[in-house]
């Protein structure tokens, strides 16, 4: 592979990290700076005019979502790639109320698999966090910005994203728009010959699709190279023949098994999912997440997401958005769609995502940490006592509804391995602790 | 030159098509569509999922702002190529009034040269018009959208951009933070060696330094391709040794003449204005604009500036911004640096700008629809019976501000040539027809 090429395919590698599972390659080895040592203002990255050049993150010869690295790019990838923007209208916002309660700092929990006890602003540090927001009864109890992100920045949601592609499928399935049993085939015909046609709506939006799909980062030749190629915004390098953009690398996906068995976390469902929601709507995926929902939702700031080189919205991991505007989805979702004083869409639309997906598909991916859990319509269900769901992005990101304690947490990181599983132990068991005490107050 | 480089060097045309004087050298020879052959929705442009290849609009391969591709590329640069973020910060907007006056597509003018007479409402299809807003006593009188535009979108402001920089640099001249006096290198150090580094902060503002600097786009050799190839936030092709960025471009710029005779429109003399401002404020100028204007003029939307490839926004020529927005601006200058009963900046800073630059050193760049024009601080002074100037970009941008009738005019347009010389002669006579009509009101 020439020296131009790899750079094109490393290019991506920090968004596609979303994909499930990866620790990110380009990481250190060796234990990483803590969150305050590696703050990218303490760091000093792109500060000056011009920055030195040993602080400069850029394109493409700058690994620039490693670590520490990662912990300014997850403010600022507008900055480094063509993005597209998710309108919040030019309405006046409307303000979120406030009850801040500094007693949860305090609140205490037991990290999943043992150890010491951990207050909950410790975990803050050490999950790495630059932003997080506790709602409870509608009401913001907790808020706080770390790192590179301000109240009027904007963070990667990664593949927080895909749970608002899965949200507008949702609405569209509610409205009879979109039939979640039909073959994507029948409504996508490009998709024909590849792993997609056969399989349903359904089993796209629950990732049940069995895909003949490598994320083997350390296989040259594994699928996710030519997606990371495909998908990169940037111009391609001289001699390349692979596919350019989402759509013309998902007619290349074929088939390993049998749809509806099992589920396997692959963002590539939710590219699809993206092209099946616009051959549908006419619309492009952000331009749809903005009439839909942040236009309509009193959002504070737009948002905005990456597109490939044909300006396709990137549907599995996109999203840059406000802490407080994730908080409004959060919302959303706990109140079954309702905001404001206004239904953005029907009730039963949260109740099919908090339902879940099949456990015992969910049970062969063998997540630890989610033991018991499900996936729907991109959003993940962890069956606990409070019918816990949320969205979920790879170094920490996350949209957290507790239907039972009527609290929401949204929480931006920039944990320095891109795996859930490594920031979960100091993370789930938080929520429910917080859960728990909100529910005594 | 290989086909990767020269590729590369396409990519900025479009942009640094606001070099002064320049007709677009990719636009198509012969008599171009009309505006409304020539509409982006009638000619289908990135419409469909995916759009068919030849409707596609894309780096680096496609001349994307060459007409009539020029007519989509205007309202969505950010699909193309990174960009950053002019905030409007997060409160309510502050609407502007309206008194609507629909007599107005009526009144007649004689287009400069002479010819037959039009009316204003003929006019904005003449001009290829996406955007037009007339603003009266503070209140508007008439807006119309087309083409690409919508009251929601931006639009590209291309060399309007320079005056938003010059705008900045008399506000920090007004507050002593900046000494239009002073020797450049003395601020930059970085520039000693180059054209710029003997020039005063005021030539540099005004534009009167003498560079040896060459748009001429048929030599191969011409100083702009260098520019291009620097500026470019794409990637730079391999075995690429040139200058990366606008600072380090900047620095080699040789001088060719003595600063202060001539006025010499150069683009990059708003960049090294723009490395001035940062050096001073320790704020990029995205950051400054918004801080200082954006976020304090109850903008009803988000700008965004263009970025080099070590994030640097384009402060010659990388704004796009909604129409209603670059309305604000224009009542900030008609109003002395008040809005909606605000004070944003000194009075002096207007009157400074109004007074114009030198007469003499404006006549020797030989343009004709401007004569007895000056230019100062980045913005064009008409001297016209009714001291008229005006923010302006190639295609057609302006934001033309009438003191005399309390009139501002912003237009966005898409001709077909860059040249606003072949833009002014149905455009200035019909400013001034407008404004003698709403004085008899």
């Amino acid at each position: 592979m020439s020296h131009a090429i790899r750079n094109s395919l490393l290019v991506l590698i920090g968004v596609l990290a979303l994909l499930g599972g990866l620790t990110n390659p380009l990481a250190k080895a060796g234990n990483p700076l803590s969150a305050e040592e590696s703050d990218p203002n303490r760091l000093g990255w792109m500060l000056g005019f011009p920055p030195p050049s040993e602080k400069l993150i850029m394109q493409p010869e700058s690994d620039y979502f490693s670590f520490p690295k990662l912990r300014w790019t997850v403010c600022h990838i507008r900055e480094l790639m063509p993005t597209t923007q998710v309108s919040r209208g030019i309405g006046d916002p409307i303000p979120l109320q406030y009850a801040i309660d500094k007693n949860i700092d305090g609140v205490s929990f037991t990290p999943l698999g043992g150890g010491k006890p951990m207050t909950w602003e410790i975990s803050l540090s050490v999950n790495y966090t630059d932003g997080i927001l506790i709602i409870h009864e509608d009401r913001i109890v907790y808020e706080r910005y770390f790192g590179c992100l301000k109240e009027t920045g904007k963070h990667v949601a990664m593949s927080m994203t895909k749970s608002m592609t899965g949200l507008l499928a949702e609405i569209l399935v509610s409205e009879g728009q979109l039939d979640a049993s039909a073959r994507v085939a029948s409504i996508v015909p490009e998709l024909k010959n590849s792993a997609f046609g056969s399989a349903t709506v359904r089993q796209v939006m629950d990732m049940t699709t069995a895909l003949d799909y490598s994320e083997d980062y350390a296989d040259p030749e594994a699928d996710i190279w030519t997606y990371s190629a495909a998908a990169s915004p940037l111009p391609k390098p001289e001699g390349y023949e692979g596919p350019n953009g989402y759509f013309e690398y998902l007619q290349t996906v074929k088939q390993d098994g049998v749809h509806g068995e099992a589920f396997g976390y692959r963002t590539i469902n939710t590219d699809a999912l993206g092209w099946i929601i616009s051959r549908v709507t006419g619309k492009n995926i952000a331009y749809l997440l903005s009439e839909r929902i942040w236009s309509d939702m009193g959002a504070e700031q737009d948002g905005y997401m990456t597109v490939d080189s044909k300006g396709t919205p990137f549907a599995g991991g996109g999203l840059s958005a406000g802490l407080r505007d994730l908080g409004r989805i959060g919302l959303l979702m706990l109140n079954g769609g309702e905001i404001n004083g206004q239904r953005l869409f029907p009730e039963a639309v949260v109740e099919n995502i908090r339902a879940g997906g099949k456990k015992s598909a969910f049970a062969k991916a063998g997540y630890k940490s989610l033991e018991g859990g499900s996936y729907r319509s991109m959003w993940w269900v962890f069956h606990n006592r409070h019918g816990g769901f949320a969205a979920r992005g790879v170094h920490g990101q996350t949209i957290y509804v507790d239907p039972t304690a009527k609290m929401v947490v949204v929480r931006f990181a920039s944990f320095p391995t891109a795996k859930n599983a490594k920031i979960d132990p100091t993370s789930l068991p938080a929520y429910q602790a917080v859960a728990e005490y909100l529910m005594r107050q």
